[in-house]
């Protein structure tokens, strides 16, 4: 440890900038790999991962990371559009950096005085967008994760339903009741589990041929339960479910919360980026009438990851539902006003400071950088389908996407103008995962595939389009073109 | 957006890196001040934080960027003593950096090839150092903070007791019982309340004069929990308590969770960095029989925020416990074994790697540098406290820390000699605060205070050594200087 003086530490990062730049990482050019796939055994055998007893010399170390440069996937290569991330912002990487280096945590003003404000402001300017009130009427914290977002919901929800579960528990109480649709993200059932409701009370709601929850069928739902002699509290909307990016028509899911006295809380982990959109803003109308929302910049938005935010209606709610009152860290005799110490109302003690990347981007290119951004990516994913709707051998899930994932089919030459019988879709389902494989193995291109179970659907693509590196025509013509390459044979 | 080519990256990148070397955020001289602090208004009237619709110049940027730097709080100061991190390993930080350039999520082999291989390899030689089983017998995951660490805890010794509370919730179930010291953290109450058993269910054990749980009144508050109608399920034990740096008597309590088939979790979050070291590693003797453990490198091992490992017992319990098998992401038909992917195990989705910064540090030290770089804070510890032992006006809260936090109280000669009644603890008791607020404003010292409510003891200081930066003898006498410095007119 003592050879670390300040030299040392910067001649560590300064090795650590240069590999970064050697090995392409942030920008690779679009003929160098995407992944230089191995198999998890053959990884083991390249990487030197065993950590003993003895350090690494510089120039082992030098080697190893060069090689875990080379062999993580590039997910800023123009070519990967594998998850719902992808492509991280340069200056949302410069804000990382940053925090990384001055490594505090965002509990206390004391502790994180300009991290404070920074998380204020990025909730301020969020609030706004999303239609919700200033604070304190509005609220909001950064998490790690839209899971995690999403459980805050559920437990402010239940809190605020039944405030005594906080100290007496759920064995004394009716079994509760929450609604979401069948498309939704499963951290609704995963919250369920933790948070002691049980996945049976998760009730998953049909959604229409577009993937968006039916009202009516949600209006049912909440009768039923109450037959099953549960406590409705909670519904779950989604803005941009996981595989289709459909949209709930929130609205119409408003009103019945309003009339059903059910907490409403809109995932928007994905969708909610497009508040930022001039041109599908208003997909999120009726947003503002939800008692809380989940919204990822570190997916369509390009945030590095994590970057979380929940967002909530009620002054005070976060605090008065999560307080634990530590004394020892958040003492009430402090030389400044305690009000600005936000960790009493994390579930979390030490949080990692996630507001200044966001913050950063923002600053840098405004609200209206952002927006031109979201639109071009908007527009990017509506290229791409209209390519995929005309292509031959290429079919659409659904005609429209509303988010910027485009769903589709590649039908093969040899399983073109048949008759689409169980046998022949059997068929179809297997063709996504070999593409993969060979695409993987291939290395120049990486998208992924999903079925999509209760609508009754095998495997399909899902090209997803973010706002950063800014597509190009020609990176979702390759994706076409890669696909007929390694799927015309099948 | 469009004009971020590979070389503006890079450049915002090296501007960063730039403004980091000149704001000395890294490894501030010690004649730099730790913070320079301004009121929670005062600050915002100094930074430019507002984010609008138009962006920022590169000059404005720069500004604001440098501001941010200096108005932070310098953890990585010799004289930073404040919470339970500070002084970023160096190491650590280039894997951050390298982390979040190449930004991935840790949930399936296919997008983090190598950060699965990273993740296992750290939890290997994690398992083998608290005296666990090896994979799959032994089992972990890094998540984000000790808080959700311990709840991980808590849902897997309820899904072992109460396997169908994942599905039916805790509704109908009998109340449950959690146990904990007096002195533990307030994160077993936080996750009582969102796990749904309610902060009551929250058994406070009394503690010993150095605040250590007493276990014959863990086994009488398990008897009376019983005869209050509760179901005992959960023991906490606590290596490294948060104010003194306690550590329960692991032995005595496993016997007694064995006895009475309670899981017992072990929240080693501070003090479970002593596994690494030669002379203190005695003192965990006993955690390896208990059935989960919680660490966090970035606390006394300077690994930077956030570093958190939950470890266990019992092949596949994590993905047992909190699998809900989504097929969107953990398709089985893919090209690889996907036992690999890691995701289902997990309460969150996308998931923050944090595993390189934690293996790069240790194989570049090997876990011979770790060992010497723990055994000297706790040797400069040592140190501290015997200095404060025997300074005239300063009295240690406990003789003997067993991790590296020094609790102790300073009485400034007006109080000196005097019949120690109510009224002059009283008194005693607002010395630290005003002490604290004199250090903060000018700048040199950031150091914590606390009451002990529970053993009935008002404000004193806690003094935090940590791995990195190396504590040197001077620091810690800096403490004593300053602290007389700005206490002896009191």
């Amino acid at each position: 440890m003592s050879s670390q003086s300040n030299n040392t530490t910067l001649k560590i990062l300064q090795d650590i900038v240069k590999i970064i730049v050697d090995e392409n990482v942030l920008e690779p050019p679009e003929n160098h790999p995407v992944v230089e796939f191995l198999q998890p055994e053959g990884l083991k055998n390249e990487l030197s991962v065993d950590l003993g007893e003895d350090g690494t010399s510089h120039d082992e170390l030098d080697k190893v990371l060069r090689q875990i440069a080379r062999y993580s996937v590039k997910t800023s290569h123009p070519n990967f559009h594998n998850q719902l991330y992808g492509g991280v912002d340069s200056y949302g990487l410069a804000g990382a950096w940053l925090t990384e280096a001055l490594n505090s945590s965002q509990y206390t003003f004391e502790v994180a005085p300009v991290f404070t404000l920074l998380e204020c402001e990025v909730l301020r300017v969020a609030l706004a967008l999303f239609g919700y009130p200033k604070h304190p009427e509005g609220d909001g914290i950064l998490c790690p994760g839209g899971s995690i977002a999403n459980m805050y919901g559920m437990v402010l929800a239940r809190y605020k339903r039944l405030p005594e579960v906080k100290t007496k528990g759920l064995s004394g109480s009716p079994p509760l009741a929450c609604f979401t649709s069948q498309a939704a993200h499963y951290s609704i059932k995963k919250g369920a589990h933790w948070l002691g409701l049980g996945t049976e009370s998760v009730y998953q709601i049909k959604t229409d041929d577009k993937d968006r929850m039916l009202p009516g069928e949600l209006k049912k739902a909440i009768e039923q339960a109450r037959k099953d002699g549960r406590l409705p509290f909670f519904v779950n909307a989604t803005v941009g479910t996981t595989v289709l990016g459909a949209i709930d028509p929130l609205n119409e899911i408003a009103e019945i919360c309003k009339a059903e006295n059910v907490w409403l809380h809109v995932d928007a982990c994905l969708g909610g980026t497009l508040v930022l959109s001039g041109e599908r803003r208003d997909r999120l109308i009726g947003v503002e009438m939800s008692d809380s929302v989940s919204w990822n910049p570190h997916k369509l938005l390009g945030a590095p990851l994590q970057c979380s935010l929940f967002l909530v209606k009620g002054e005070g709610s976060l605090h008065k539902a999560n307080s634990a009152a530590a004394n020892y860290l958040f003492q009430q005799d402090k030389f400044y006003d305690v009000s600005w110490d936000t960790g009493d109302k994390s579930v979390q003690c030490g949080r990692k400071v996630d507001a200044l990347k966001l913050w950063l981007m923002w600053k840098a290119k405004g609200t209206n950088g952002l927006r031109r951004a979201v639109d071009h990516a908007v527009a990017a994913a509506r290229y791409f389908q209209n390519q995929i709707a005309t292509r031959r051998g290429f079919r659409l899930v659904i005609p429209e996407a509303e988010c910027s994932s485009v769903c589709f089919w590649y039908i093969p030459p040899s399983m073109r103008g048949l008759e689409e019988t169980d046998e022949w879709r059997e068929k179809l389902y297997k063709v996504a995962p070999k593409i993969k494989e060979r695409m993987v193995m291939d290395g120049s291109l990486m998208l992924g595939y999903t079925p999509l179970s209760h609508k009754g659907l095998g495997n399909f693509f899902r090209m997803v389009v973010t706002c950063s590196p800014e597509a190009k025509e020609s990176s979702m013509n390759f994706v076409i073109q890669q696909i007929e390459k390694f799927g015309h044979d099948l």
